[in-house]
């Protein structure tokens, strides 16, 4: 067992509640002498005047209900339209969209049975790790679909994965120290730490995201003085559709840093909100049509297609999962769970008295009744559908990306930069070149690895090529673009806010963009690709 | 203007959204060389491909609906039925409860004017300040409940006030610094600030809660080497309905400590949650029927009726105003909003950012669309009823505590540890005493100030006449009580809990317990205070 989970931050508040204290007191206390007494509070026990709480007949709502969706609202099988070319399905999907089947959901004040999810608990004050009913189907879901790699797991709810980040953070780490991460990652982790007095400590990456052997170099050299920390014992990692590079980690790469973890004591914080974005690998589209089985796939075989978590290799209990409805359900649902070992568990519990409490009971009983609803296999259902439409996205955007360059895959075997996978690299489509150099040699402009997840590509820009690159250097050349495009009405992430990374990168490093294909309408990632094209080619000319 | 307002806590996050660098870059950049690219993106502007956001088709809910309270579903009138003695009212009110009126209201995806609160707008991410209906609406309601004495006042959204506090201290404050709170105050508050190293510093209180002489004594004499901290910059308050005390500010005294925090650059927190739960003072069962006024205040009386904020004190913007949904719409809520200068506005933004984001979206439209419904004067109206009905409570639990003990009424001249309030005195009932000593005079056992707002009554425990209090003691005592209490089926909360002092209390202070009477039955209530006087005796038998 860990001897990272007997630490405890200083940022860990003290127990306050009154069952803290109560159970403390129980531990001495002698029986009562009163017995008498106990005709007046009857079966329930205490009688409580403690909690500063309104009666429920306060609360001015009733009943709040909904229209939800159907489970199968979309179809599981992501190639059904998409090989008849793009504008047909675009338009297909997005200009009359069919008439979507809803089923109404009720959440009733004081339900008649008492299993019901229950308006006036879920409004009330308390319960700082959820609703019962949602503590049972997280705790479920966890056990079915990861198969945590111990008995004794705990689930307990969260207010979303930024505030479990923060959470977590704050009972597991100390000013001064470091936090594993990808050399690329999520910018607001990073923003988190810092007022900590916690810096990140940045792994190389390739296309699965970050690099167990860099890991290993990282911890076996580990120089406490030369670093000004001691060696980190805590990691931040995103291994599906990571952003924001869109690598997705499989399983024999988490099993290796896994391991790496037992060998150096370290706690392994896996935030995976994109975990039921996993796309499949891009095909190119001449091979599409052929290539896909359009079968929709068993619940079994569904959850053995995806990526493991890593508490499937958990048998210590030094994982903590961090899991949200943001993206599944909504971003405004603001509700996710923990998956951890129980002492961890405590720790964020404790951390929610004196900060978010119990997440918004509007949601959570919302975001409960509809799971109940759906029952299980009808969120897998759902779940399904919702990757298939993100494969849609992925592979559309992607398609108006080869069709404005030309395009050259690079296979995994000749890939040094992101081994094991193939990259496309794009140049000039046409003979009559705008962007050659004097050698007259295609040039590379922009290369990519297809992410097989997520929301994201992460457009790796080459300009060593640039006329004006021995001038400005990459990265700034990367913000001049990145501001040219949003001149041009294209906004999106420059690579750079994403870097862990405090050492200015060598100029020999491409620039990044980060571009998000989850949001737009069809035809706005089309236009934005035009946009793209259009300015890169500009760029070129000044 | 407070030197204060431009101190930077090291716990403040970086800015990390895209706004923010787009906003820094925008000063510097050049017009577009490609103005023909309009085409591709039209009025909006923008066309984003930044953030992670999934597309709105894929959250399962197209409509979100309640059935709600109407405004008026209370009397406001307090006594309009206290007076026909406590049994007859309480069955009026509590066992056959009238059909209430209920009001639909419905949040739909995608709502046909652009004014309507937006399901989709809401369940998506990003405005961390809150939706704009709803930022709308705090804001004139802060304007005109509060009428803030300075111009530009910011309100920002937030997820209740505990969470709110713990924003407020991460951007205000510093490792090693002191927070001026009263001795007994909201122990969340405290166990909030010990995690960053800043520790309370407790001011004396009276019958209006913290004492101005008290806080000038401690700021006038500070010493920051024998204190081992810099004076405080920060107050942290509960000005109405006091946690634990009860005790409510009146505007003299508001304004003597605002203008003390003039003098010493303090930045003054008001974290007010039973603002709307003002009760009036409490008479006398036999003198109440003819001293009531039984008509409904105008809006205009009734907001001038209640104690004013510290917001009306504050022309140089060095308040910061807590306000929460918790005690007048719902805990559950977890939404409330801060009232402040734009400087401070700004910080809390950031914070959340990497901690909350945004308050739950299915809880922020549910409330806003109930305020819409329901429009200024109907939550008026609302706040009315539910401060009468909080009346109630507080009358119908005080006068159970007068029916079971003998009650002397010390007047307000008369009262040196609460001057300028009247204290209860409360010993026994009958003339065969139980708990009378050797000298067989009548001893006081419990004392209290009947509270005049909140849920709370603080009641002294005078345990000095106590059989074993030479071998015990005060505090001893006190969670021995506590316990017996507890024994016999009745949790209250234990005084020591409240307690912002490190040190330990002179054995000659009383003893202390808060008890909530808002939350339980009315018959629990009477059973509650049953218990208590049985313990009570029972205690002094032992």
């Amino acid at each position: 067992m860990s001897s990272t989970l007997e630490k405890t931050s200083s940022f860990l508040p003290d127990a306050i509640d009154l069952s803290h204290h109560l159970s403390t007191l129980a531990k001495n206390r002698v029986q009562s002498p009163l017995k008498g007494l106990q005709k007046y509070y009857g079966k329930e026990g205490m009688l409580s005047l403690a909690g500063g709480l309104p009666h429920p007949s306060y609360f001015p709502f009733d009943e709040v209900k909904a229209n939800a969706l159907v489970a199968n609202t979309f179809s599981a099988d992501a190639s059904s339209s998409s090989s008849k070319g793009a504008l047909s399905w675009i338009w297909k999907l997005f200009s009359t969209p069919s008439k979507e089947n809803t089923m109404p959901i009720s959440i009733p004040k004081y339900p008649e049975t008492p299993e019901d999810v229950n308006l006036s608990v879920a409004l009330q004050y308390g319960l700082a790790n959820g609703l019962p009913q949602l503590q049972k189907i997280v705790n479920e879901f966890s056990k079915t679909v990861y198969k945590p790699a111990y008995a004794n797991f705990a689930t307990i709810i969260h207010a979303g994965n930024t505030d479990a980040w923060n959470k977590t953070l704050m009972s597991l780490c100390n000013p001064g120290e470091g936090i594993l991460t990808s050399e690329w990652t999520y910018p607001s982790a990073i923003a988190s730490m810092k007022p900590f007095g916690i810096n990140p400590v940045p792994i190389k990456m390739d296309c699965q995201g970050m690099s167990s052997t860099g890991l290993r170099e990282v911890l076996s050299s580990w120089d406490a003085e030369a670093r000004g920390m001691p060696r980190p014992h805590v990691m931040y990692i995103v291994p599906v559709g990571q952003n924001p590079t869109g690598a997705t980690m499989l399983a024999q790469r988490k099993k290796e840093i896994y391991n790496i973890c037992v060998e150096y004591d370290v706690i392994i914080v896996e935030d995976d909100p994109y975990y039921f974005l996993q796309e499949g690998p891009y095909v190119h589209p001449a091979q599409r049509a052929s290539s896909v089985d359009r079968t929709i796939p068993s619940d079994e075989k569904y959850l053995n297609s995806l990526a493991p978590s890593f508490l499937a290799f958990d048998y210590q209990g030094r994982v903590v999962r961090l899991d949200t409805f943001s993206k599944t359900i909504a971003p405004g649902s603001r509700l996710g769970w923990f998956t951890c070992h129980p002492t961890f568990a405590e720790k964020f519990e404790r951390q929610a008295e004196t900060s978010t409490q119990a997440p918004c009971g509007f949601g959570q009983s919302l975001i409960t009744e509809l799971l109940i609803n759906w029952q299980a296999k009808g969120y897998l259902r759902w779940l399904k559908g919702l990757g298939a439409q993100y494969t849609q996205r992925r592979d559309f955007f992607l398609d108006c990306i080869l069709d404005k360059f030309h395009v050259e895959i690079a296979p995994a075997t000749q890939n040094t930069r992101f081994p094991g996978s193939d990259i496309y690299v794009l140049s000039e489509k046409t003979a009559t070149s705008w962007y050659h150099n004097e050698k007259s040699v295609r040039q590379t402009l922009v290369s990519f690895v297809p992410p097989s997840s997520g929301m994201f590509v992460w457009l790796s820009l080459h300009f060593d090529s640039h006329p004006k690159f021995k001038e400005f250097g990459q990265e700034s050349l990367e913000m001049q673009f990145w501001t040219a495009l949003a001149d041009a009405g294209l906004l999106v992430g420059p690579g750079i806010m994403f870097s862990a990374s405090q050492l200015e990168a060598p100029d020999s490093a491409p620039g990044h963009l980060r571009i998000s294909f989850s949001n737009a309408e069809f035809e706005d990632l089309k236009k934005a690709i035009d946009i793209f094209a259009v300015v890169l080619k500009e760029f070129y000319r000044k």
